[in-house]
């Protein structure tokens, strides 16, 4: 039958497409991506709305165990929900592939996702440049990828959205030495601490394009009822309390009128 | 009262979120903005689905005549609607901007754009580029923009998704020069003619980005039911018939693993 892979939007159930609610409600089985993003719809709430048992799955389960997902859509219709857009982590193309290739139908059905719903702050698409991430810094191993990608977006006056790392329901690796394969409780990189990870690689790159006194715009939440965006310095922004995940931090490059204009509703 | 910004995704009127359709329900006023892309329901499919009177405006009316939305939006709730996303185009921002100034409430329901959605073709969002647009070639007038986008993006070996030229309900400059304000039926620049105009560049510029043997990828109506994603060499996508618009090229940087199998799909 049919595999519908469908996103959910940035807020909640309330933000599922008629399309996506439709195709869910033919389906035999409902699996939730719980491992890339968080939502402000529990399990419980989406399955009372979408009227479908939901069955929550990890990472390693979509990697490699293909019976829950493939094997009951050789006959049924199974819908295969992610936060956001379908297609934001790699995984999700895997699956896809893998479906293809067994001679399953996949239908994918969009919704919004941080890489489109960031507009809301005033800064235009056309003027982002590549997209970074900022991972968390443990074990003081410390990636300077997203450096690299902010200092090359604004070599062409670019602006830079910069993720920032999730850790959910993985085991830590002193478990995994042990051989213990238990989860730890999620983990969600802050826009603080993403803010301090990025001031500490400038210490050591010192290109001077992260400082104190430099304009970033810190958003929460993004595309939820429950949005903050909030632009000023780097040393404001980092003293501001923007509350639960998901946080995302933006460094802007060359502002136009009508984009300064718009940061100034959120100073 | 509010403002809903709301966006309506690439494909017909399904694909309008529940959000969007419950803020549409509650409202006086429904405009559509007719000028920046196309949609798979008409107006009259739209009235009948959110049982709601809708009128269609121009970029005239949203960038200077603010009678129509945001006078009635201080009294009474307003619906604008935008195909994709809400803040694609610069004069959406506009809007937003000048009803804040208002004192207006606005609220935006997010949905999915091309800029997200261009990830089912398998290739990574993280690895995409700054997007560049390809405009119509009229009075041989010839912006290299996109060109520089595109070799941009290649030197750092990311992909370019390039989207083509729309020209709806503009009067033809002759008319203008007469005075005559009388709109020219829409025009949808091809995948074909798109592909035709780099080449064009390409033989001025030689920096050897665009020629017949090179991937490409051809996108048309993305996000749709009826979408098709064809992958080959630019000759081959040259002749392809993608059908009726919205089409989008895209010149891949360099490909992992992943996204080379997956453009296998398309070839």
């Amino acid at each position: 039958m049919t595999l519908f892979m469908i996103g959910l939007g940035l807020g909640d159930a309330r933000d599922i497409t008629l399309k996506g609610l439709d195709a869910i409600r033919t389906c035999d089985y409902v699996f939730l991506e719980n491992y890339t993003s968080i939502y402000g719809s529990s399990k419980e709430e989406m399955e009372i709305f979408f009227e479908k048992e939901i069955v929550e799955i990890g990472r390693n389960i979509v990697e490699s165990d293909d019976a829950q997902i493939l094997e009951h859509a050789k006959n049924e219709n199974v819908a295969f929900l992610v936060i956001g857009d379908v297609f934001g982590a790699t995984t999700h193309t895997d699956l896809f592939l893998r479906a293809k290739k067994q001679g399953i139908e996949v239908v994918v059905v969009n919704n919004a996702s941080i890489i489109n719903a960031v507009s809301v702050t005033g800064l235009e698409l056309y003027r982002f440049g590549r997209v970074a991430s900022i991972v968390f810094d443990d074990d003081d191993w410390l990636p300077e990828t997203p450096y690299d990608i902010i200092l090359e977006n604004k070599k062409n006056g670019l602006h830079t959205l910069c993720l920032l790392d999730i850790k959910t329901a993985e085991p830590s690796k002193e478990n995994l030495r042990k051989g213990i394969n238990k989860p730890e409780p999620a983990r969600f990189l802050s826009l603080n601490k993403g803010l301090e990870i990025l001031k500490k690689i400038e210490q050591k790159r010192d290109e001077k394009i992260i400082s104190d006194d430099k304009l970033v715009i810190g958003v929460a939440r993004l595309g939820s009822e429950h949005q903050i965006i909030k632009a000023g310095t780097l040393k404001e922004i980092m003293k501001f309390d923007f509350g639960k995940p998901l946080h995302s931090i933006i460094i802007p490059g060359n502002l136009h009128d009508i984009e300064k204009e718009m940061l100034e509703l959120w100073k």
